[in-house]
């Protein structure tokens, strides 16, 4: 996208874009039939829960005035229209963490004025999102979104690693609570006994410590060895509610003596009781709020525009990373705009506003490849049998997979065609003549040759908003979940969100003892670890830190914590104007690679990682591949460089090779491996010492794993 | 050993071999100076526990009559005699689960004899060990343990889960009765209201549980990649004693209004509180005792007779694994006569008697080879840098090795001079004329090469007995540990056994999918996994399955229950008379070898085992490999084999094949990783598909973990 800034033309060009496929976008959603309702449920969990969590903590922070009813009703409402009038339909909207952090701030400044009170509080923060609206108007159509490309890693990662220390702090806070007297409930009740309470508190302590553990342990379900693929596929993908299911069942184990009101659970008015829907009118208490408090609802507008605009953006960019090759434009403008509406009648309704939800965004993309996939795959595979019946040979054979794949695609069919060449140049030379299957698994190839695809559709998004619309109906039961059982998945949630986020990795970098960071290599990482000097590393990550330790005090301090937004944008300048004055320009090309600069640096191993974006994309064992790929965290896809020796690459090499026989255990597994043949020896991948050739080329070894 | 049952012939040898070095093994033990004392420190922990587990046990299965006091005095008393005059000073003594269950079943029978009550128990004991030892007496005499190679892995394993099970049920057993009225407290204290009694209950979970997760992530510290290596290794050996530590810390972290009985702690007298003692004086009842029951203490006695006939001598035989290496001879018959005497004492003074304990007699064997290593390395390295500040050849530098070896040796070199060979065989070829450090590093290469040898001495069982005998004075401060740590620590003993125990990955086999096989193939494995067809492992394995089913189903018929010994020493004729009938030799063979039997089908592997041996025995990343080899279930070492396409095991291999695309799998890691040079794909160790050459060899994938 080139940065352009001429008035309204992002929003045209987005329009134009997205109209042409807007029929289509339905058509292809009914045409998959009932294989949808797998993705719709898959994100409607993934986006539901974290909704009633934050309903719940805006519930404590604000005295109940907002709770998960709003929650969840707003995220059902902004759904539902963006599905229905959105731009890309892959964006899934939500009530997020910093929305929520936002309005806490919003309602403790509103308490403290007397003129304002925690009466007006809604009608006040209508008139912030009136404002937010306003100029997320402005930042649309000044094109504000073609220099999204400068949002790097650094400021991305900075911010998700702000949101999992936020949540970390919600969990702990929470679980100490459960040993006091909440401060809702009368203190005489006798569950707020000593004994009761300390009970509850422990209780507590197993019930969030059990979800965590057990939710952790079920994601990683798929690499299991226990019980059939789809049974581990869906223990992975629907794990974590149903670990939420299994510990609020526990939650009602303990019976007899003890008191109803252990352990505390959900409290939020259901949506048909007194007060739960008197913020609905909230519109006509708007005008009672004073003047100078309409004027100065301008200030936190400012910031929660900054975080959309951030947010929401980065979102609908990581749904549409690359590697997902998907046909259809992209529409950041239209979607600001489209936003900046929701925002207002949110603000009317007094409900927080929604806006584009990290992680689920790109998990949507990614379950809806799946489902491409399997489309794609029963056809193709169809094919090929018809003509092995036929005794055809190898070659005829993809030629006909060939065809019956163009019959399903538009034109762009690179990536199967070069996934062809690529296998005839490996094994034709072995095979003559007609194959039959048993020299050759048809569902495994076509798995390998397929690309990724996505059922680029609005049908999953609808159904999913209309889901979480559900929820509001089902609200007594959702108030049977215990708290801790919510602490425990903001733990969850905080611990899930760093593998992937580089800037985490790095800070593990620097605490992994010297003669283990060959293990580091061994694993999946990105390209900065093999080509950037280690001191380098540790300078820049330790100016990140610092960075993000002033960001999370920021939130701590009671009125200027508003700000919080204001310096995670910061970052984009600074990353772009002052950084580059203390680093070298293709250090930071790894450390934080950014479009709009050149790339030189990475250039000798670009070849290299477009293929494995391809190859990558490939599925195998019930899309586990991609489930390695897709990260929990910012959801982007991971890369694996290659280890190739060059010019630049080779300068800190040479400086690992210092780290206690690092390079040996780096560079000749393969060498050591033959040796293994004749005798299998603990010094297998250990290497031979200093003296096995340099070959620099490291398997990346948990490929295999996935496998 | 040949098997020979001439009276006194096998104690005579044991002694004469073992007076031969006796002197030796105190000279050497002091020569090593204070660094014995880590191996002490390693066993006196691994030790201790346990048995103030079982005396916690005991004396909620005894009413109090037998303690902590007793169980570790009996421990210090026959570890200190037997490292004085016992024959193998590797073996470690100390009261074992099976002897606390024995006890049990002897104290329930008494309690229901009116004749006999609890009041007589300890002297009706005393009555059970006479006989014991009588029968011990005679067992050593006749030779017994000449027939010892005929315990194989299918009995002792089959034990080994059994006593797993034990310890999982007393840890499930604990942890309820802490939600309920301790049957020894007064039921109107405050701690046994509900409200506290559950408050316990949850407290007690989260200790227990705590133990169990921190304790079992410990064992694993040597493979973490953050901290130094040596306080790596410090969490991985003495993890558990700090785990202790810390929760019971934790434990006192509730305050204010908690009453002091929660959580519930260890309860056993101090030793000189009165009652406490009264055991010592158990030999005037003796003959207050019924001549009746005089006679019928004949029965338990067998059983105890047996099994420590065979816990015993299984317990030395893995402490003297040949891939120990050890220098000094063995003696079977003169320790199990030795016992013998040892069960007299116990009985006479009215403690439970102590047997050779798995694992920590292997685990003190091994922490001996670590000492012997570290002693062996500086001498080596020194003697090399001397050669190479010289300028010269890498030859001589090798010469200077063997010698320096050579000097604080007696003549068997073989594992050395071998290394040496290879080691030129590999390298030689690359080098030429004068070596330095940059290019040749010395430590790793004396790492790879110095051949397992033991410091074979007394001190360090004499000091770690001992210090068990100091824990007598220390009881105080062990009334502390939280009874809710313990069942932690039974239910860690539980599974911290399980790995390595061929049976237990047998039954773990059956329950993977078969696509997921081939990572067992991966993974450590013995040779059966590649040599016998998957429907015989099924069978077996259910037959054992069924076997060990029923040997726990005996332990809880109230008094047949004492029979259980038998069933398992009835393994050993079912082993060797009728299954050869059902099983092919070859493949019993390999689920189960025995030395008795000829051994043509596992010929084809034996040499790379021997290799194996040799080479698995040099160290690496503090002894991280040996950590490895020797597993905390029975203990034993274990082997890694070559998969080599044989008569035999081409048959298994094909069925295999038939689990989908299983043999690509296992077949072609290497053709892959060559092309994963051109382009890592997500099919790197997933192979080619058919096309791959069919080489039959695998890598034992996680030996590059531990390298």
């Amino acid at each position: 996208m080139e940065e352009s800034f001429v008035p309204f033309r992002g929003i045209k060009n987005d329009l134009q874009g997205r109209l042409m496929c807007y029929k289509q976008d339905w058509t292809s959603g009914f045409s998959a039939g009932f294989r949808i309702l797998a993705p719709t449920m898959y994100i409607f969990f993934a986006s539901a829960i974290p909704v009633i969590a934050f309903g719940e903590q805006l519930e404590r922070d604000t005295d109940g005035t907002l709770t998960a009813v709003q929650t969840l009703a707003s995220t059902a409402l902004c759904g539902i229209i963006h599905s229905f009038i959105g731009g890309q339909p892959l964006l899934i909207l939500g009530v997020a963490e910093p929305t929520v952090i936002m309005y806490t701030f919003m309602f403790n400044f509103a308490k403290s004025r007397p003129d304002l009170g925690s009466k007006l509080f809604l009608a006040w923060s209508g008139w912030v999102c009136l404002w937010t609206a306003i100029l997320l108007f402005l930042l649309a159509i000044l094109g504000a979104c073609s220099i999204i490309n400068r949002f790097t890693r650094v400021a991305g990662e900075l911010f998700g690693l702000l949101i999992a220390m936020l949540f970390m702090q919600e969990a702990i806070k929470g679980l100490v609570d459960e040993f006091h007297i909440s401060g809702r409930g009368n203190p005489n009740l006798i569950e707020f006994q000593p004994s009761w309470r300390f009970a509850n508190g422990m209780f507590a302590l197993v019930l969030s410590f059990g979800l965590l553990h057990t939710a952790l342990r079920s994601r990683k379900a798929r690499a299991w060895r226990y019980g059939s693929g789809s049974l581990r596929g869906f223990i992975a993908d629907y794990g974590v509610p149903l670990m939420v299911l299994v510990w609020t069942a526990v939650s009602y184990i303990p019976h007899g003596s003890i008191p109803k009101g252990i352990p505390r659970r959900l409290l939020s008015p259901n949506p048909w009781s007194p007060g739960a829907y008197e913020n609905w009118t909230v519109i006509k208490d708007m005008f009672n709020v004073p003047v100078l408090y309409i004027i100065g609802a301008f200030i936190p507008a400012t910031m929660i525009a900054v975080l959309y605009y951030f947010d929401h953006s980065v979102a609908s960019q990581l749904a549409q990373q690359s590697e997902f090759n998907l046909r259809k434009p992209s529409a950041f403008h239209y979607d600001l705009l489209l936003l900046g509406f929701l925002v207002i009648i949110c603000g009317l309704i007094g409900i927080p506003p929604s806006n584009g939800v990290i992680p689920q965004s790109p998990m949507h993309t990614k379950s809806l490849a799946t489902l491409k996939h399997q489309l794609l795959r029963n056809k193709l595979v169809t094919a090929a049998r018809k003509c092995m019946s036929r005794n055809l040979s190898l070659g005829q054979v993809y030629g006909s997979m060939q065809e019956a794949y163009q019959q399903m695609q538009s034109p762009q069919t690179y990536p199967l065609a070069q996934g062809l060449k690529e296998f005839k140049a490996s094994s034709m030379g072995n095979i003559e003549g007609p194959v039959d299957e048993k020299v050759f698994d048809i569902e495994k190839e076509v798995d390998d040759l397929l690309p990724v695809e996505v059922k680029e559709q609005r049908l999953s998004n609808l159904l999913q908003a209309i889901l979480v619309g559900g929820c509001v109906a089902a609200m007594p039961f959702l108030k049977m979940i215990p708290t801790a059982v919510l602490w425990g998945y903001f733990a969850y949630m905080a611990i899930e969100s760093l593998p992937g986020n580089q800037f985490w990795e790095r800070i593990l970098l620097l605490f992994t003892a010297p003669s283990r960071r060959y293990k580091v290599l061994e694993d999946y990482h990105a390209t900065f670890v093999e080509t950037v000097p280690f001191k380098t590393i540790a300078v820049f990550t330790i100016f990140q830190t610092a960075y993000l330790l002033v960001c999370f005090g920021i939130t701590w301090v009671p009125l200027a914590g508003v700000l919080f937004p204001l310096m995670i944008m910061l970052l984009v300048p600074v990353r772009q104007y002052i950084l580059p004055k203390f680093f070298k320009g293709a250090h930071l090309q790894d450390l934080d690679a950014a479009e709009y600069e050149e790339v030189p640096a990475l250039s000798f191993n670009r070849p290299s990682e477009r293929e494995m974006s391809s190859r990558t994309a490939s599925f195998a064992d019930d899309g586990e591949i991609l489930d390695g790929m897709v990260t929990r965290s910012r959801g982007e896809i991971r890369r694996i460089c290659s280890l190739k020796l060059t010019s630049d690459s080779a300068a800190p090499i040479k400086e690992f090779k210092t780290f206690h026989s690092f390079s040996d255990k780096v560079y000749s597994p393969r060498v050591s491996e033959l040796k293994g043949e004749q005798s299998p020896s603990p010094r297998v991948g250990g290497g031979k010492g200093p003296f096995s050739p340099r070959t620099g080329e490291v398997k990346p070894s948990n490929l295999s794993k996935t496998g």
